[in-house]
């Protein structure tokens, strides 16, 4: 199992990727004017990051039960978090409301410079991955990591297997792929809290073409896979990032030499503390 | 400040440089007769697993005390462990048993084959850190990381700083530092278990003359770094592993661009769990 560990990325995780790309192509007006995102953590501070980097104005949508440490980050990055009233259905929403006033909307995943950006880890794998690597497995929420990956790798490595997870309670792009078209699930309450968004448009019509599979894991087998990683590989990985990891322990499918991507490391400590301290208490 | 992760390295800690090279030494007799080391942890997994590549039969001694994942992965690799009635005073007393059977010594620290393995450490920051750099810090224990790294730098980076760090309350090499002379200390319980040991003979014979400064830590400063470096850095690091970026995080000194070796990654989930627990108690 080889790993791609964008826990170590800045930002702490891939998402900075998408958001450099999409903020380094904006126009001299719409660096004037400010951008403005919704997320619920990562794309977050990865737009504050650009943003400051590009000089931008950024205001960033964020719901009110968002990862705290990820709402302190963006905040320290500079850009201003607004999360008075919003929650994971009403993001977009809100976030809309500052594109009327003439703000530029940096989208989490459904957007083509996005993905594009997202797309540099497919590059890197199919750059980097030994020879003999029969799977590259992506975690699946919006959809912008596995799809931009996707065209990376199915152009350079046509062998690999490309295999989405998402989680169990959440699996908008499986039941997408079961329906044979786009299927939009309400948010639901998962540790992996950078998947409760369904998979966008953009990101589906290349998913529908090039994914080879679409996997789903339990909440508990993640909280597994992230104590595995942290214990064997030494790496801090939030629930989000070790879907990927939870789906090859699963042994759901025959498992040749494997990158799992790991795409995010922001944990919440405490958070943390408190789940192991149940399981302890469990064995 | 840059981070020298062996936490990554193959059995979580740098102890598989001086064991691989200690092992690789013995000879053709030596490793019929196989070998025998006493460790609180680190030692052990890597000893464990040098003989397992050697295929040499090794006996390992460890304190009842010790973090039980080190317990585990050293029995994992196939070495025997011996826990009964050791303690951290006792178990050079209890590992000479062995020896006096016919069994060779694999000495955490106090070995010129092992300091000259750890010290490739300190060859690849010589070799890899920026041009720029003006401190490298080590975590000391018995010693045997610091001076053979310190004799590496020395000889190749003579305008890097070396700055050793160890446990407030088993504070070995400072003492011996204002004595002019090497003072052992009876084990103390400090979090940092890695630097429990009072500096060896060798050791110190390498660090009275090559260690620009020994620095020491509060047990909660430790607990902090190793909060810091999981929440930022994304590495699990324990904690006489993160004991150098404690001292670069108390601002005791000047600190330009320095080097932080990150000497373990071998933490016991649960034990931090519950620090953690308490810490957002008392916040």
């Amino acid at each position: 199992m080889f790993l791609k560990a964008e826990c170590l990325q800045k930002g702490g995780s891939f998402k900075i990727r998408g958001a450099a790309t999409a903020l380094q192509a904006l126009g001299a007006e719409a660096r004037r004017a400010g951008i403005v995102a919704h997320s619920s953590g990562n794309h977050a501070q990865a737009v504050a990051l650009a943003a400051r980097h590009f000089g931008v104005d950024a205001v960033i949508v964020m719901p009110e039960d968002a990862n705290r440490l990820k709402v302190a980050a963006t905040t320290a990055y500079g850009a201003t978090v607004v999360q008075a009233g919003v929650t994971a259905a009403n993001r977009a929403e809100r976030a809309d409301e500052y594109v009327r006033k003439g703000r530029y909307l940096i989208h989490p995943f459904d957007d083509w410079l996005v993905i594009t950006g997202q797309g540099t880890l497919g590059l890197e794998i199919a750059e980097d991955a030994p020879e003999d690597i029969e799977m590259a497995l992506f975690p699946i929420g919006g959809g912008g990591l596995v799809s931009g990956s996707a065209i990376a790798l199915r152009a350079l490595r046509p062998d690999v297997r490309i295999i989405g997870v998402e989680p169990a309670v959440c699996a908008a792009a499986k039941a997408s792929r079961e329906a044979g078209r786009r299927i939009s699930l309400p948010p639901a309450q998962t540790v992996a809290d950078g998947a409760r968004v369904s998979v966008g448009e953009k990101a589906w019509s290349v998913i529908s073409e090039l994914v080879d599979d679409i996997v789903s894991v339990e909440d508990q087998e993640i909280l597994e896979a992230v104590h595995f990683i942290l214990t064997r590989s030494k790496l801090v990985v939030e629930p989000t990032g070790a879907m990927t990891v939870a789906a090859l322990l699963s042994r759901r499918f025959r498992s040749g030499p494997a990158v799992a991507v790991l795409s995010g490391g922001n944990l919440d400590p405490e958070m943390l503390a408190q789940r192991w301290s149940e399981r302890s208490t469990r064995q």
